[in-house]
């Protein structure tokens, strides 16, 4: 039998910490031996450590594990350490297991612009993995939630010639973090700014979607503008995208074309890869949170609607499983089959 | 003194009748002399016959009135019958009370792209309201909630040349009635799909910025792509709307324009007209529901952002108030003030 | 291999009826083979019948079920009828498939206080099932959830000589239906007036702790006053229980007695009953809807505080699995184990 | 013409604070003249110092006005501070300004049951006022937003023979402060916990009804059970409260004492007071957030239910105006009239 991949969890009570637990809880070959988050934490159970709010109880097998700092020295026991630190904090941890030899794959935002560390939404550039082989210490970034949900059924649309693109999204209040927001600043509310987001989604989608050459990432050039508004849902990215495109595009083609677009099916083990990555959906009142966010690896894709060379899609992800803790994983798991990890 | 204009209000019980009651609650030359809603509520006083919703009590005036039926011979004795009616209903009534000779200004959506009927927005098109010179019985539209609130900073966008208007339309639950929208449906949820809504927006703003031509409405052609969807907040209705020019604006003189559009200030009397119709924010996570509907005849705007002949603005207004039962009023103050009342 | 019992299940397009649907769709010797819901839609698949809000999507194997009418004829393929019908038309529909010799499980109201017919939930009173022994044609009632919630923990109260019990409930959207109560009425707002509730607890929770006397139910007496109001929460049904005493009880025997509490251990094939029917909790802050409702047919139990022989419990349940679907899946359970089914 | 009473108000950027500006906005006798808050905001603009949440702007004349620090000599020049600090800081900020003779009513919870210091629910006690005639520096004290909206309604049932009172209060997030409770812990949630909560409200009642001796207050022994759980509604707080009294009681004429209770009907320019503090529905459906809360000083009743010598009620009341803003400004109107202020 393989020996297990081991890793770390750094931020593990955040929101996004626990739901990477929910998810390796069962895993099959990933395997977390260590548990960090603020030093205040060190030495103490895991259970008496975190607000736990993911549904469910704690998974039994890491109720009473021990945190440890996020000092490289407890963390030579791993193969790699999966981040989901918070961005103010992250960079000089990271950095520090960085030059002490320790992989590292990274939820935070710090280095996601960086040329030469991959930026990876597996389905959509996995490819950009083989920078890691000249690398001696793996060191890999996932995007933003929002890039990650938004820039994949992109896929489609830069096959096609397109003018600019459009994009307003309503972000849910996890995306802040579990006390990101008061109860009396959002509900019955909607705010219309999110720092930093405006900039980060179209620059990090430029990334994914760009070439390897030199050992570096050349990023593509985007025409695309963004507004991002915070609204009074949970959980669920939702954005809604219109494209106009130089030339006609067979619209029945394209929503095919997402249907299969199956990437990683060539890879066999990935545990958190879903069958299909984009669901195309016809009935005009999908996608919606309340129907559509149980497997929260897919991404979900309605309300297409095409004239006049203009596109219209309403997109919706989950921004805790795909957009955070699920990506990781799967970034992870993808590196593994390649061999890479 | 002069008399006060008597009004009939048509489905006075309805979240829109109610908010009606709310504004002529003190009005200083309207006086509010029937009240009808289904025929079954006929005899019973008013409060017999609604559920109240609005804040505060029901204005102690109303509260005692009988309720009447909508034909025409219970309305004999008004000036204007203001309808709030549902849209399956109003057509046959209002047709009715047309012919019977009683003039209407009606917040329903039939009839409202009737090319000889006027549909006002006063500040934008209250010269439409010379269509009625000619007119017998007077009969006048408002236009649906959120093209109301989305038309008025397209005022100054229409006075420079522009390619495409893209609009995202985030709807508050109120825009569906009280009972329209289960707890259970939209609570923690979005519903990407509005029933009409995409087809009537462009619609009416294309005729409340045409132009009067041998009596009828000649509507101006637009460019405008709109998504509406309906978001978990109970009122007021929020636009992201990006704007291709074709050729560069200066941004300020723009807000500027809009921060001083005040067309109706060479009338008198208009007591629901607000000082400035738009306002413009500069800070950034402006504007809010919960900050800026405190005067629901206000249209907010934030978030304005221009580069490269592309610009951006998030609108907000009240969709009950400046949305439906106030604009109703202001139509009938601005006609009385012009003369055609 | 044994065979399967065979159901139809009654008012399955409501959100008790899917709910039953997820319970069922992987039991091991429970087997769906009828779907009915209102007369309109018989002959349509089930997909095409049903506005589903379960999260995730309508199970692979009822999608193309083709809708059934409640008539006795289209029943007389199973052994049992699961019935989620609605109060207003269960009574009817309920006496006639009865009369036709067809067995009925029914969490509708009408029938309840049959002094005949057991009302059912199952830890506390599987006893009474004897009662069936007699009967031709089987006829099972459950309480309403609330009762079936608030009456768990009070096993132990009764085994106590007490005084008076004193019970507030906050009670969830959902327990009024999927479309019971609109956003505008009840977001932001509490009601604290729930039509009947306050009646029935009582009253079904003393049919419940009754004993079996001439093949009839004789009630129990209970001193019990009962408030219920209306939360905006989704699921899960709280309780505020305050009881006194007429005699010191000791509190850390009370709790424990609630921890054992298996009386349905003795029974082997019990697919949906919780290990421990009753989880005592120490920390003040819980139960939470939002932490202890992913096992639903568990009843939660907090902030036990007894002083000068007063004891407060809050108690919380989730009242679409234990209080209503899952309760009747677990009733047809106990029958079969214990030979009555 | 008489001089306005100058004011202070303390933790004047909280929602408290903001409250208060809103109702002495346009006061005729009270003027506002300093604000302060922490130590960081000093020499600032008011609004540059605060998040504004109150609907509507804030009020013009404040906005300009220089914040000061919270030390004595800022507040030389007033009559009184009204205190709206947080609780961690009030103790040390508050004794020091009556040290140094300057005086103070106070919303804080320190010295809130020191026997010395009344304790003021208006209506209530205003007699406990008598204390200050022989302080130098007067100190008033307002109960904690729970125990004023509750103790209202008691006064009548304190006149009578009773064995226990049970009490469940289900209490709007805004009583946590404006950040109190983040939107990912409360909404779909209900916290059956706050801390402190449940032993206040009993002490804080008992010294409102207990009665003056030898300058100090003695507090009124009650039998008193409460439970307080946090609800997700924004402004009101709800009580559940359950009587047992030792006689029959004549609950149309408890009803008609209840409201007929004007005892400050005697003073005369009370401008915060209502005509009417106790307001008593019959409406099975009442009180209700959504409709009984626009005159925040009232306390609303229904579901007045009697039976056996056990009486029912509910209560709700405006956790900021009456429960907090509201109450400091009619104590100081009070004070006034007495002429002890």
């Amino acid at each position: 039998m393989m020996d297990k991949i081991k890793v770390s969890i750094l931020g593990s009570t955040g929101v996004v910490g626990q739901k990477m637990l929910r998810i390796l809880e069962n895993h099959p070959y990933i395997d977390v031996v260590n548990l960090s988050a603020s030093r205040s934490k060190i030495g103490k159970k895991y259970s008496e450590s975190v607000a736990w709010v993911e549904p469910g109880d704690i998974p039994e097998r890491f109720r009473d594990m021990k945190m440890v700092s996020t000092d490289p020295e407890d963390h030579k026991n791993v193969d790699y350490v999966l981040s989901a630190l918070p961005p103010e904090v992250a960079e000089d941890i990271e950095i520090k297991l960085i030059k002490n030899g320790i992989n590292v794959i990274s939820n935070a935002s710090p280095f996601r612009m960086a040329e030469n560390i991959p930026l990876i939404n597996p389905e959509l550039n996995y490819q950009h993995l083989e920078l890691l082989e000249k690398m001696d210490t793996k060191f890999v970034k996932n995007p933003n939630c929002t890039s990650t949900i938004m820039s994949m059924p992109m896929v489609e649309v830069l096959r096609h010639d397109y003018k600019k693109i459009t994009l307003s999204t309503l972000q849910a209040v996890s995306g802040a973090g579990f006390t990101g927001l008061s109860y009396m600043s959002i509900d019955d509310n909607i705010i219309p700014y999110i720092h930093g987001e405006e900039e980060k989604i179209p620059a990090e989608i430029s990334k994914m979607f760009g070439f390897v050459s030199n050992n570096k990432i050349i990023n593509r050039e985007l025409n695309m503008y963004v507004t991002s508004v915070r609204v009074p849902v949970k959980v669920g990215h939702m954005g809604i995208m219109n494209i106009e495109f130089n030339d006609d595009i067979d619209i029945e083609n394209f929503k095919n074309s997402l249907r299969n677009f199956t990437p990683l099916k060539k890879f066999k083990n990935l545990y958190t890869a879903p069958k299909n990555p984009v669901i195309i959906h016809d009935e005009e009142n999908r996608p919606q949170h309340k129907m559509d966010l149980s497997n929260g690896m897919e991404i979900h894709v309605g309300r297409l609607e095409y004239k006049n060379k203009n596109l219209r899609m309403v997109i919706l992800g989950d921004n805790l499983v795909r957009g955070a803790a699920g990506i990781t994983v799967l970034t992870l798991e993808t590196m593994n089959e390649m061999g890479v990890a």
